[in-house]
């Protein structure tokens, strides 16, 4: 045990002291000490950078027991997306509610700060004081405490995140009820941890804007990504043709990837650089002159998916949900007023925030029951026993600059508790 | 009389006595010769071009009569609108169809020419073979003569044109019922002339994408063009209130131009360059804050469309129905994905393809109740006594390179069946 955590113990201590002498100030409760009595831990960053540069472990004070629709949940897993690395780096349009790390002297007081309306864990230790973040988008987490007014959810349920930033690499969390959704355990720990974001894109991507039957086709950038390998997946399932587009690679590593794909179910997969062969554009016309396309999704935006648009139909919809070139998408208004296109984006979030805890539930029941592959992955546990120094020197040797393990597969996180 | 009609009068004659002896080849009928005797006239062009370059007039044999399902109309009234000047230039994406001028050694056969699905008038005299095009895509018209199974409509009637390129620039054409509307002649001729694209487009805008209530907000681009001016009194008339951006010009032009929009019923207008200035989208974000636009308008595209979008509320929708600045629009993923933001097009030839005769003309019947202030025009006839070539110099000589009157105002032709 490192001198950091011997110091954030008698910080405990000192707590323990304080709490009783500070009229006014909301105190632990009894039940919160008996029923959460150890401390958690989150990975945090307190400026954006490099992933392997700005993140750090703290230690905070056990979770106060849930108020009115609120719960506390352990995390079990959770994901290193790249929209996570994109929000450490400060490139991605949301952001975790900042936590305040009180200064040492502050003592013990359940101090709640208020970020986005919501109250935050506060910060117990580590170093100094300020506002820190604490990324994860996804995860799977099992509920330990349930407050008031809270229905449909209890105590051992398995439940994933709904809302966007709750912070999921920590080892706890408390979060308002409406936030989660129970899914089944039957899923199994990995694919549920991963189970909230992408799958339900990838499915939604297909029924949300476009009625879509075996045998039409569709368009999609990106193909390669995980919602495209998802896209793939789901369409061959129901009979619906992939059109998949990725970028050019040197021969060998295009070819494992075209194979790749068409082993997950893709009709055809190009590069965007061939698409530039007008042969090719004439080729794919005539493939699908009986159902032109009338779906392209976009996660790549930027020229190469202007190019697309002429694969496209009557009366299509583009529908972008990422924008990995960080390149606008520019679009030509005859496509727009003459064609029909309409443009529009897809966020897994808004679809959570629009809709019921039932429609949510089923939504992730469907995606559990397409049984998709599991993607590839890694699982690194910060644990227990390790100081928050050390625990953070792992965390960033371990992730890099990519967060992903170091032969290239995903990395899902598991927080432990730190032993105090 | 020129010596060209009088070679058409020969012409004429040649057809009346070859007809009968061109076996398996469709001739007038005898009712055709005694309904529609006179030749007509259309202004034409056979390759694109500036307007006062490319246009000749040329007279053409008198329409047949009407097959199932049409009607002939002679065009009473019709405008010169600057979509129609980019029909001729080439840089629009729609052109009308193809007409084929006969050779002179054909003599008169009724021959169709099929373009676009549909038989189009055959062409009699004029300078030499090949194809033009009648430009004109809008106008009022009355109608001559009905082809079997039409309903709804009876000689007589005005109508105006559904369909986009009817080629309303001349005398006299044969259409699908399915592509005219009736108008009550209340309306008056001037009006109902300019009544089916401009203000239907405005009306259309203004309630097909977003629910709009007294107080709301919404932008728009291009506020001085037709649709833009229309939009403001719409608008105005409903309590909705309109931001709106036009060029910048030098400052006395800028202020009677503030002025001019501010008399329609305009909320507010600025120029593009002042949105640069970041205390103007202040302003209006707080002049907004409780309603914050969920429509823009845009006939313009181009980077300073995609300045306006920051004005824009959640979940709005960007309508183009024109790229004046010729342009693509480059729209951030984040304002689709994040934001909500939809994109997509309007265009009244879409709409009326799609929508039922009764809404139609219950369509032009609001737009007519509106009471919209008739644009400033002159009327320029081209007369029937006229040979084709004097027709089209003064055509030529008339509409200049813009298609509007020496004094800037909008241009109706009225073309006269020619005297033959």
């Amino acid at each position: 045990m490192s001198s950091r955590t011997a110091s954030l113990r008698s910080l405990s201590r000192a707590t323990a002291t304080t709490t009783a002498t500070s009229p006014g100030i909301r105190l632990f409760s009894a039940t919160a000490r008996r029923a959460a009595p150890s401390a958690h831990r989150a990975l945090v960053f307190r400026e954006h950078g490099a992933l392997n540069d700005a993140l750090s472990a703290h230690t905070f004070r056990a979770l106060s027991p849930p108020g009115p629709g609120r719960v506390n949940v352990r995390v079990r897993l959770a994901p290193v997306n790249p929209s996570d690395v994109n929000v450490v780096e400060g490139v991605y349009p949301n952001k975790p509610s900042p936590e305040t790390l009180l200064p040492p002297d502050s003592g013990g007081t359940q101090d709640f700060s208020v970020a986005g309306g919501e109250p935050v864990q506060s910060v117990d230790g580590g170093e100094g004081t300020g506002e820190v973040y604490v990324p994860g988008n996804e995860g799977v987490a099992e509920v330990t405490a349930v407050g008031e007014g809270v229905s449909g959810l209890e105590v051992g349920d398995w439940v994933v995140f709904a809302k966007t930033q709750p912070g999921t690499w920590a080892s706890a969390r408390q979060v308002g009820a409406r936030d989660v959704i129970r899914v089944d355990k039957d899923a199994g720990e990995v694919t549920a941890a991963m189970l909230s974001v992408n799958p339900p894109t990838a499915l939604c991507l297909l029924r949300e804007f476009v009625p879509l039957k075996e045998g039409d086709w569709i368009v999609q950038n990106g193909a390669n990504s995980a919602v495209g390998q998802l896209v793939i997946q789901i369409a061959a399932q129901r009979g619906i043709r992939t059109l998949n587009f990725v970028r050019s690679r040197e021969e060998q590593a295009n070819n494992a990837l075209v194979k790749h794909l068409g082993a997950l179910g893709a009709t055809h997969t190009f590069t965007y650089d061939a698409l530039a062969d007008r042969t090719l554009t004439a080729h794919i016309k005539q493939l699908t002159h009986t159902a032109p396309p009338r779906l392209l999704l976009n996660c790549v935006s930027g020229p190469q998916t202007t190019g697309l648009l002429r694969l496209l139909g009557q009366d299509a919809q583009l529908v972008s949900y990422g924008a990995m070139s960080k390149q606008p998408l520019a679009l030509p208004a005859g496509a727009q007023i003459f064609r029909g296109l309409v443009a529009r984006g897809f966020w897994m979030s808004a679809w959570y925030a629009a809709h019921a805890r039932k429609e949510r539930e089923a939504l992730l029941e469907e995606v559990v029951r397409l049984k998709l592959e599991e993607p590839r992955h890694t699982v690194f546990t910060v644990q227990a026993g390790w100081s928050d120094e050390e625990a953070g020197r792992r965390v960033r040797e371990a992730l890099g600059v990519q967060g992903r393990s170091p032969g290239g597969e995903k990395v899902l996180l598991r927080v432990e508790d730190p032993v105090v």
